[in-house]
């Protein structure tokens, strides 16, 4: 009796060295699978290998992971299977500019967005009824004191316990994440900032842009860190501006740039693309 | 007698108010002009006017210019009148880096750059070939203390005055102009800037930019003022790149940028299309 | 008793002759007007000119008009005079596709798009939630044959009489306009078509584009003519693509395309940013 | 005795079926090789299998392909080895227009594009003071005729035997080649052609892109087949354009494209990255 096939996503990580792609392969031979799609860096700098490949194979999970644990033990690599296109359990949080999310959730809805959202979270409540469109629930909770933004911050673990949530999106969530609260979900929480950084760190990025009459503005989605505004970059984009628009129009011209600049970056992180190479990212696209 | 028809330039700035506009193209309309480009400004923020036009008119420069008069003293105006396509008297400073000079020669040639240059001056020799080959007399100047740096810099000025220089474009020139030769020369010295501004300041931003593990890298082209790295933006560019790429490759994929972006600068203004507005450029594409 | 100052904008098309600014600027100093934008352009192949002005003025619309109707009639110009940032009345027409319609409605709210939508008509009923979401009403009426699509085509001319419809924005309708349709609603209907024309002209254009292999895919905002797909270009955008993209990924890809190439043409249109000129558009941005 | 240590580029067609991965790597295990760098693509319509590997080895030429033979006879690969950074032997055909043969010659001098150019021919003159310039052997022939378009043609397929020449450019070279020289060095000619194709084929493109009024023009690198201007596509890129561009400025900012599009092409194949999948290329970046 056969498995039916299975198309899986797998990513490796570990210390370069001769003969691990021969491994890996091997591996997947001896699993009945079949490379669809491989990407490979070396990081010259800090001799570390990655990996991402997607094998389509009549395997069961069970099986495809035996044939796998002895290359991962003898390379010590940190590595995941999963299946391709697999919808991620994703939190978001919101404050109260709707484009990011509209973004999110027309494009999950539309299926080009593995991702699953069972709740979105807000400090405000002006964006219950698009969530509420799209039938995601949705609760809004204010933060206007330590007591609040603690208690607001306890709901969001615990929607993460409960939900088995595997990435959180702030969508514009106008509020600085606790060192607690960053360190626990480490590389689990994407943030878009409103500007090309590290140009314009901070509060205002487009008011400091108009200011400095920068030619290009643009925005960054990155991995939150407790360093505010530093953690690793993983998509940018840019739009041309002139001297003719204010600041209050850089906001309008910016937001598009916002959303599609965060939707790509958690499409990426959803498929299995995004690894952590230290303070940089490797994007295998 | 008719004087054969001229197409002119002019730029007007002053504060705003009604009636600009028909009160210059009244005096256009006096010396038998037609529009032929117009394009303003008004800065909400400052109150000051920016107009560029172009005419075609038979009148003399003297005619033309005494039909202006009037209402630029009515209304107080900074103006200019130069001839379409005039090349402007340009020199240029250069090191080692040969791909900013080469493109502005290229061009100038190709007749797509309207500006002559009497004169390349370097800290380097490196480059005197490919002046040479453009038939652009060349002078290398070493620059290793205080003293030959002033007496670099007694060249440049003595060389501004001896050609009637209008405009100074240093061209990946890796030395640091003194505060008295930028005052002396302000608004006449363009400078290339090999990062997307202000994100990477300073020495080796191709560096920085790796270490930081940005996806898009850029260029700025900018006044030069006393305060390095922080003069009006006149034109910025960026490239994509990923995690693959080192320091080193990221410099050589910069290089595009810069050139391009520099030779759009020295062409904006050398078209009269720059006025500067405080830290900010209006350009009048 | 004074009028409050209102914010107009002008179109002004006529032959190019010398003394047209001074004119319409001097019919705008006796309305008590203040320039706040201005663009011209004069088309040298075609002799025609064309200029866009903003204006402030305490003025009643019929003084101010009065004040311009000498200018307009001594130069024969086409002329129009509207309020800055009133609502254009605008028509949706959908089939089944969502991406489109969901930009134009979210920016309409988001207050970046200054059109109203009295009603989104479609031959498919999929869109009517979307729609709803924003309530906006909806139809749908099946185009099947002949007869329902001249029923289809008369409840577009009777909504257009309604609503007094002022653009059509055919947001992938997935239908050709009949003839007689095309010519009653001539430079009021704007479609969005999913290449980068005039390369991929008809059917399947994004199977067309994987065919042949090109490393960008686009889309392009333009006016609907009798002529398929050969109306006058208002607006195009591209992107990036490479070999492993599936034709039904470039479809997914292009999306993002088509949704902000046609909001951003709708756009232009509404600001009465576009002027025609033949076969080909003068865009005032 | 140890060979020192070589960086090779492999590259492997062939059709596709599991297990490819792992030969490969196993041969490169063999061979003491460490793979550096690796893509791959399957292409689903076609079945076809594509591979690029830079891989470092001590291994002997004859050591190193003796160890890939098994594999490529069993999978009956297309299959080539290469010494990464080889210069490429590359002859160049130009005509009038510098911009191109300017940016090749500037990049392979500065040592960013590893080919090495011991010819170009050209049916003009004009640019023989350019060739000269980076010591560049430069002959001209004029091709006025019958006779004297299969004299140069029998020039070029002489100098292709003379230099061994592995690649031919044809850098604005303004004559269409005969079917038996496309016949002849079919897949070693790339050619830049001044739009965005498949938009304007045939001549004067600019001219055709400005009558129909399109919002950004391009170029396009291609392979040279018999059929006019459609080969395989290799790059292509566009830059805006507005309604005030004239057809001839067009020609000036398409110049920008068509050289930096053109030099794209050249290194990637240089660099053994362009394969041919039918129509289609597949570029590993």
């Amino acid at each position: 009796m056969t498995t039916p096939s299975t198309h899986w996503v797998l990513s490796f990580v570990c210390a370069d060295q001769p003969g691990i792609v021969h491994a890996v392969s091997g591996a997947i031979v001896t699993a009945g699978g079949n490379i669809t799609e491989s990407q490979q860096f070396s990081n010259e700098d800090t001799g570390r290998f990655f990996m991402r490949l997607q094998v389509e194979t009549n395997a069961s999970r069970d099986d495809f992971e035996n044939a796998l644990r002895p290359v991962t033990e003898k390379y010590a690599m940190s590595w995941s299977v999963d299946v391709v296109g697999r919808p991620l359990r994703t939190l978001v949080l919101v404050s109260t500019a709707a484009h990011c999310l509209n973004d999110l959730l027309f494009r999950q809805r539309a299926g080009q967005l593995p991702v699953e959202t069972p709740l979105v979270l807000s400090n405000h409540n002006d964006l219950a009824d698009l969530a509420g469109f799209y039938g995601i629930p949705f609760e809004a909770h204010p933060v206007t004191d330590a007591a609040s933004k603690a208690a607001f911050e306890s709901r969001v673990l615990a929607a993460v316990e409960e939900h088995d949530i595997e990435l959180i999106v702030l969508a514009r969530y106008m509020q600085i994440l606790s060192p607690e609260l960053c360190a626990t979900l480490a590389g689990r929480v994407i943030n878009i900032h409103h500007s090309f950084l590290p140009g314009f760190k901070g509060a205002n990025p487009y008011k400091q842009a108009h200011a400095r009459g920068v030619k290009l503005i643009g925005a960054t989605a990155h991995f939150v860190t407790t360093d505010l505004d530093e953690g690793p970059i993983i998509e940018q984009n840019v739009v041309r501006v002139d001297h003719s628009r204010t600041a209050r129009e850089l906001v309008a011209i910016g937001q598009d740039e916002e959303s599609r600049t965060l939707t790509q970056a958690v499409k990426w992180f959803a498929e299995d693309r995004v690894l952590l190479d230290g303070q940089r990212t490797i994007i295998f696209r």
